[in-house]
């Protein structure tokens, strides 16, 4: 909070009887009040907006001369890890395009490494230029369907109460547990009541009712219009999504009117950094929704203010006396074309970035892959049955299908004409050393193996592939590496991104990690497969909380029923 | 917070594997969310909603066809003492009307019996039904050019943070302290920064934004259309009051828009029993909106959603699961004709009423008109001076003007036909005695005098009347009764309405104050006087931080030079 002595300096420089500390002169700045364009310039005093619409002197000055001025943008929901950096890398890569606060759930890391991965975030959070808020990671593991690297409980929870840039209970993913009343979800449910984000793919109804009724506030699973509008017609904040595997924009921008907009909010999820350097963030989910059409207000709304407010953080998202100097200068306002960016009132340039302190230290995240190498023969499946279950994937959606196909008795092999793969997870925590066999239909693979330490929630290793020897070979590449992605063909590892921190995270620079994944992603498309992101696909597959079928390293899991096949 | 148990009970009947509490059959919900309609059933659960859309059965049943239900309204700034009644009396006449929530600043009491009278209003907010949330009055006294009867200091505040009902700082009335740096004020603000109303009438350009960057969230002193204009698009919530003397509903109507709605608040500041009475409260306001043809969601919206939204209380402002059941009934939707309302899940009739504890006790309150008898000789004005100072009313309005009128030399008189009459403010708080005489233009009186103990904000006797003998008759009798308001003509006491609690406040029922007040009234009206509130007009003119020219006890106060004339 602001001291008595910070206050009195803003009041003088905002009064004009001290020069400010910055001055953007010249702005137009977009008023997100009410929609209006307010000329003039922009006085900063430290970290804070202290006037408006009035000439100012300051010590330094910006010509910000045809810029249209807007507030910072907010990325509701993400998954730093899935962008394959750590939190400083990742505000490195999306500061510079306008999001000056994000919200993020480190449950992937959590997920091998524990409690010690949150304090990590926060270490990290605190230091930070842009404002990451940690949600608190809700259901390590996820399920009991899997075995992950460590756990998060309810006592571990409740050490971070309280504490800086903790944003409350991560996505509440255990839709059972709630609607079941499970005690150590409902424990967790108490703690946070009323600050928990939600998680519940095609929940509706009376169900629906429950969920929300539990105190969790919003949800960013919706991938139909119909289901987004039931939920936030309940109360909840609808978080439109636009991840690299999930993306919700197209489908649910009907819902972006200045009606709906204090309901609404934009989140990325899960986005690697070739998405991000091809996409954007969420200054790219601003011009999509400008160039189809959407009212502005709501839009810009929706990119900090709204969810914001919903979120009681104060003085977040409106260029006001008051409010944190989190700016973003356009020079093109109809595209969102992001020309510079102020983060609470300094430039976002290398010097900025140079200014933090060290990043906290990533040891503990090393070595994470303890599991022993396998040969071909722990790939081999064989049964009398005919009908298998297979896992059937849909491009661009994390949704999948519970496909049910007749192969032949005997040993069952991957076929290609058919566009069968075999899929197996395999438990990397050094816990149990679980293994799970099954078979996917999607990836129009002709040969070879893709593998993943990446593989959610549990990040157990998970392979894909036309053969048992590749997909010995790519796992075994991974425990090589101590993890990664990995592209075997014909017995050579032909692809290999390594990600030494928690099997999950990189520890180069973005760019390099940007360059790592095209080189990954051209190895993959050898194999024939012609998805935009195999590896996404993959890595969500063991995930047993999103319908219909999945593979965990307990076996395959069918959702609806809640009970291995 | 719900404990772990009633979030089970809520998740239980909500999915409906347990009846509901209560039902609300067959009703028609407006939606805020996106303003649509919802029809069926709403069921609750203790205080909270826990489903909407679907059927239930329930415990209790309310057949609730043919009426839309919309969440409860806010009144987000008021002086209850203003109502002349107490906090469980203010609950009786409000509540019925619709009003669930109100922010209240007992900053009237507060001048006459200091931090007890705080203490008092948050024992009461922790045994009504409704929520009365306290801000903490902010300046007591005022300003240094009063006598309070008491003060409230930064320690005494900085006692109360955290406690449950507080909300923050109440209405930053000392402009010229916040601007100028007052030690005392900055110290207040650190306390509370970001949680502070505001009071700032007439402020704009730079100074206004130092108000504003200074912590202050809102205002609800805007009379002209542009002045509420910058207000809000500088990021203040702008409360659009509507009061017994202080009208701005008609002015500020125009903002009513669904793009504003989320910085617009509804108020009502300072109402009598009778206003309440003929003109109804927040749901007033709302059918005047609607019956100009204002966007019914962004009325709705502002009736509560909104201001409770800014304010950081959560579960707020809508119809839908989660939320708190205060729910209005409407018979009429367009004509916001309130059937009946849900309060934290209960109907509200005089068995719920009933059912409180016992009202704190008043004791504190009582004689608290220390001051001895007057005689007309103290009313006596001799000066040579020919121009003189005149205060110039403004019906329905706060603002006075600055007048300056010939007077003869000599003994000064009221004059009828001038209307001019005399003006004096004396201390009853036992401090000093003083007393300051001066004149007044606007009251239209031809003859008595009218006096209260109400004179904002420090609370001293106030007297206007056209000779001296019927002035000292008024203020005698206001002596005796132990405050209230006085009406004498040719030396006989012709009205008294007695307000023994801190002479603010009856201790009787608020439909026998509604009584009493058409009474007093109409003794009013026998002077001459065709003023509609001519006590409230009269109790607005010691108010030193309300422009142009003002009296307090301490002699006639020019507010723009902030100095005594």
């Amino acid at each position: 909070m602001p001291t008595a002595d910070f206050i009195a300096k803003c009041i003088r420089q905002a009064r004009g009887l001290e020069t400010a500390d910055l001055v953007l002169k010249n702005a137009r700045i977009f008023n997100l009040a009410d929609g209006s364009f307010i000329q003039g310039d922009i006085a900063i005093c430290g970290d804070r907006i202290v006037g408006i619409g009035e000439n100012y002197e300051g010590w330094a000055v910006l010509d910000c001369s045809g810029m249209t001025a807007v507030p910072g943008f907010m990325d509701a929901h993400v998954h730093v890890e899935s962008s394959l950096i750590t939190p400083y890398e990742f505000e490195r890569c999306v500061l510079p395009h306008g999001t000056t606060t994000a919200v993020c759930d480190p449950h992937e890391i959590s997920n091998v490494c524990g409690p010690a991965a949150l304090e990590y975030f926060l270490d990290c959070a605190a230091n930070m230029r842009m404002d990451l808020l940690v949600a608190l990671s809700s259901c390590v593991p996820a399920t009991d369907m899997e075995t992950a690297g460590a756990a998060i409980t309810y006592e571990d929870l409740r050490g971070f109460v309280g504490k800086p840039c903790v944003a409350g209970l991560a996505e509440l993913m255990n839709v059972p547990g709630v609607l079941n009343l499970d005690p150590s979800v409902l424990a967790k449910i108490e703690l946070f009541y009323g600050n928990i984000d939600g998680h519940a793919p095609l929940l509706d109804g009376k169900d629906l009712n429950a969920y929300i009724a539990a105190g969790v506030c919003n949800d960013h699973e919706s991938h139909e219009l119909e289901e987004a509008r039931e939920k936030f017609r309940k109360g909840m904040t609808v978080f439109i999504r636009e991840g690299s595997v999930a993306r919700n924009l197209d489908e649910l921008m009907p819902l972006v009117t200045i009606e709906n907009a204090p309901f609404l909010a934009f989140c990325t999820d899960d986005r690697n950094p070739k998405d991000i350097a091809e996409n954007g963030h969420i200054d790219g989910m601003v011009a999509r929704c400008l160039a189809a059409g959407c009212n502005p207000l709501a839009v810009y709304r929706i990119a900090c203010f709204s969810p914001a407010l919903q979120r009681s953080l104060k003085y977040k998202g409106l260029v006001a006396p008051g409010y944190f100097a989190d700016i973003v200068l356009l020079s093109d306002f109809d595209k969102c074309q992001v020309a510079s960016v102020i983060c609470k009132g300094r430039l976002v340039n290398d010097e900025l970035f140079a200014s933090r302190k060290p990043e906290p230290s990533t040891e503990i995240f090393r070595n994470s892959v303890k599991c022993k190498k396998v040969t071909a023969e722990d790939f081999r499946i064989v049964s009398y049955k005919i009908e298998m279950p297979v896992i059937g994937i849909r491009e661009l959606s994390l949704l999948t299908d519970y496909l049910k196909l007749d192969m032949p008795a005997g040993e069952k092999k991957a076929d290609a004409d058919r566009d069968i793969a075999k899929i197996a997870v395999l438990e990397r925590h050094g816990k149990n050393g679980n293994r799970a066999l099954g078979f996917v239909h999607g990836f129009k693979m002709q040969k070879g193996a893709i593998a993943s330490t990446v593989g959610h929630d549990s990040h157990n290793i998970c392979v894909v592939g036309m053969n048992d020897q590749d997909m010995a070979c790519a796992v075994n590449a991974l425990i090589d590496a101590q993890g990664g992605f990995a592209v075997a063909i014909d017995g050579q590892v032909v692809g290999l991104q390594p990600l030494p921190l928690g099997g999950l995270m990189s520890d180069r620079d973005y760019k390099t990690v940007h360059a790592s994944s095209e080189q990954l992603q051209a190895a993959a498309a050898k194999t024939g497969c012609p998805l935009e992101s195999p590896f996404l696909q993959l890595a969500f597959l063991p995930l047993p909380v999103i319908p219909f079928l999945r593979i965990t390293d307990k076996g395959v899991f069918d959702v609806a029923n809640w009970s291995f096949v």
